[in-house]
């Protein structure tokens, strides 16, 4: 089955940053076959679909979420206790394999809505999130979380390397999902532990390693306390600070650090709307791209930045970036979306797959409208996606070849009761927050 | 005429923050008259509008705009000498009145789409900005900028006195407009300029005064140099700091200038889109407010901050407050919702007419729906306004009784002509921008 997408304004996202306006994307299967500018090739058979002028681009690559969190998402803001305080007591209570389905569904519809088309994520009881991941239609790393508190899902390390186990054979060979191992972060997993996880790491390439690294002063602090040392340093003896590490965060690095990590090829997930709504800094992203640190977006889980879509994180990693040098010239639009796209995708090792478009590559790619009356008139498609587009300009969503939304709609999920669950659900935490509160008061 | 919307999330914003769910408002010309929770009233004739539990509250006041400008938005970004490169050239050779009411046709649209109802705007033909707005049914502070470099439509200042003699005759006994003589800054206008306004205000107090303020480094430079003081202090010598100025920007305040503020009676608009993108700083919001300084939210020009709506501004404004004290506490999603309404009315004069859902005040409300997928679930529907909903979201607008969007539809203008209008000029402004960087290049 061959898909030809004309008339559409198409930002590639190759190493030239091409664009064909007007231009044409042919899809055969589950890839890119060819593209270009004017008219495209005559094919019998082909199915044309004539995007009136709207943006064709990579597919969004978000490199850091906790899914199964959404149904928690607004709960307990602007408090400074809220992990101890709710957090962990309300995960203790409520987190099970549906709820995990549940927030994990909701999740996967909001960021197909949005444009999301490959998502890293990290939470518990990951085999189901895999699952309603590859029912969902996005391309995903799925990180099965260890840590040695409050894990729902594992009361030690060796129960959490058997559901590691499941997850990997779950998903052995799947085309879309590739399982991940995902040490909570250095202060909670602790030297030894990351050692053991490098150790298998070695026997199983294959596997991603996702991590929480410098994300808070208590990290800084305990790494200096414990180690005499940054909590890179630590993982960086420990073995893990290796080829492909997905670090999340990465707010408080020296140039040693930074200087370590692309030494040892780590890629980084930056998560500025969470990082900024919880006060605790702004990420060096200028500084670690100039080192070649490669940096993606993530919106980190719902809890910490709400929403799930990258439009949400683009002005702020923008003006991050500017603030922090003082100027407006750092971190251009068109780079930003470099690494919402195909910079993202290197970081979760997937670039030979998606984040560009491109000749040989899965078709993962969305459309995205140009009409609304905020966007116009537009003078650089970049500086539009990045400081006046949002999610609901999204129109369609295709993931290696096959439509995950078309003409708004989203094909692969049933929303209405997507909805209804997750409404369900956060009625019970509710309840509890309000019992939490009688209590402590 | 009587309208009751019922079975609404009212969030009525009044000092108590008092909210109906499900609640009910009636509308009785350009007044609301009465609200409450549960079953309305039964008032023969009236008409019944059902909320389906959609969010009814205030109307936004965007206290900061340059609306012809939205004609140039997105262009020349991340350099940082656009100033004097792009944007004062394309501003001597295209600012027009035609140009100008073309561009505040496409704001006034677009803040209609978004839920702004009040605007306060300060550019350069004013009478035709005002024209325009009237138009679209909007209430706003109307502003004929005074400068001393590059005004399109004044040469020096006595013929730009004569304009806003102009604007304020076009516009005496209006409604919903408010005439305003608006000093485009310290620097720019000079102590003696700020005397003579001081001066015609004391003859004029129905006229609102807005400037620019301790926006720049090279202003706070400036008045150093110049004056041996803060720019601040500049202008309150000048006699200009004064009740009822709106004052943009204030992004370098001690705690001196800001306790001139506070004995002056200044309303402050932060604009933190704006800011944040030029790399310039971060406002000491908090410390504005907990001095007792009213600060509302400004968009800016189109060319500074993009969108014009105020969801693009709230996740920014709370991550900024948050970052500057290194904790999630300051600014609560309450707290921006506040300046985005009553406050931000307050900041304009205009609290007694808009800004919360009271009886007695006018009709100025919108509606948000709450059935997207990422705002779901709502814990706090100040925290979902905040960091998850945005313009789209906004189904109805009603400014004094009128509905100038109903059911997802603009009734007041016409935005296929606007949107034409706003493209063929811009291709004009492209052609220049060309011609410009081949002569520099």
């Amino acid at each position: 089955m061959t898909i030809i997408l004309t008339n559409a304004w198409v930002l590639t996202l190759d190493a030239d940053f091409t664009e064909h306006n007007p231009g044409w994307v042919q899809i055969d299967g589950t890839t890119i076959t060819a593209l270009g500018a004017g008219a495209p090739p005559a094919i019998a058979g082909a199915e044309i679909v004539d995007c009136g002028g709207d943006i064709v681009m990579p597919g969004m690559v978000n490199t850091h979420c906790h899914m199964g969190m959404s149904v928690f998402r607004g709960l307990a803001e602007d408090v400074d206790d809220r992990l101890y305080r709710y957090i962990l007591p309300l995960e203790r209570k409520f987190v099970t394999p549906d709820m995990v389905r549940i927030g994990s569904a909701l999740s996967a519809l909001e960021m197909i809505e949005g444009g999301v088309t490959t998502v890293a994520d990290m939470y518990y009881f990951e085999t189901e999130v895999g699952a309603v991941v590859a029912e969902a239609g996005l391309r995903a790393i799925i990180g099965q979380t260890l840590a040695d508190f409050n894990a729902p899902d594992h009361a030690d390390f060796d129960t959490g390397f058997a559901l590691v186990e499941e997850l990997v054979d779950s998903f052995a060979g799947h085309a879309l999902i590739t399982p991940s191992i995902a040490p909570h972060a250095p202060y909670s997993t602790g030297p030894a532990v990351m050692a053991r996880i490098a150790q298998w790491s070695d026997e199983h390439p294959d596997v991603r390693v996702q991590i929480h690294l410098a994300e808070s002063q208590l990290e800084v602090d305990w790494a200096l306390k414990e180690y005499q040392s940054s909590s890179v340093a630590v993982v960086q003896r420990s073995g893990l600070l290796r080829p492909g590490l997905i670090a999340a965060h990465c707010l408080h690095l020296s140039d040693a650090d930074i200087g370590l990590m692309v030494a040892a090829g780590v890629g980084v997930a930056t998560n500025p709307r969470s990082n900024g709504k919880a006060g605790r800094g702004i990420a060096r992203v200028e500084a670690m791209r100039a080192a070649g640190l490669p940096v993606g977006i993530g919106s980190d889980g719902p809890m910490s930045g709400n929403t799930l879509d990258l439009f949400a994180q683009f002005a702020p990693v923008s003006m991050f970036a500017k603030l922090l040098a003082g100027s407006r010239k750092p971190l251009p639009a068109r780079d930003v979306i470099a690494m919402a796209t195909i910079e993202g995708a290197r970081v979760l090792g997937l670039d030979s797959l998606t984040g560009s478009l491109e000749a040989g590559k899965q078709a993962d790619m969305i459309r995205v409208g140009i009409g609304a009356t905020r966007l116009q008139p537009i003078y650089d498609p970049y500086s539009m996606l990045v400081f006046a587009a949002g999610p609901t300009d999204v129109t369609d969503v295709m993931v290696a070849g096959r439509w995950l939304k078309r003409a708004g709609a989203v094909t692969t999920l049933e929303p209405k009761k997507i909805l209804r669950d997750a409404m369900q659900i956060a009625s019970a935490f509710k309840a509890e927050m309000i019992r939490i509160d009688g209590e402590q008061s």
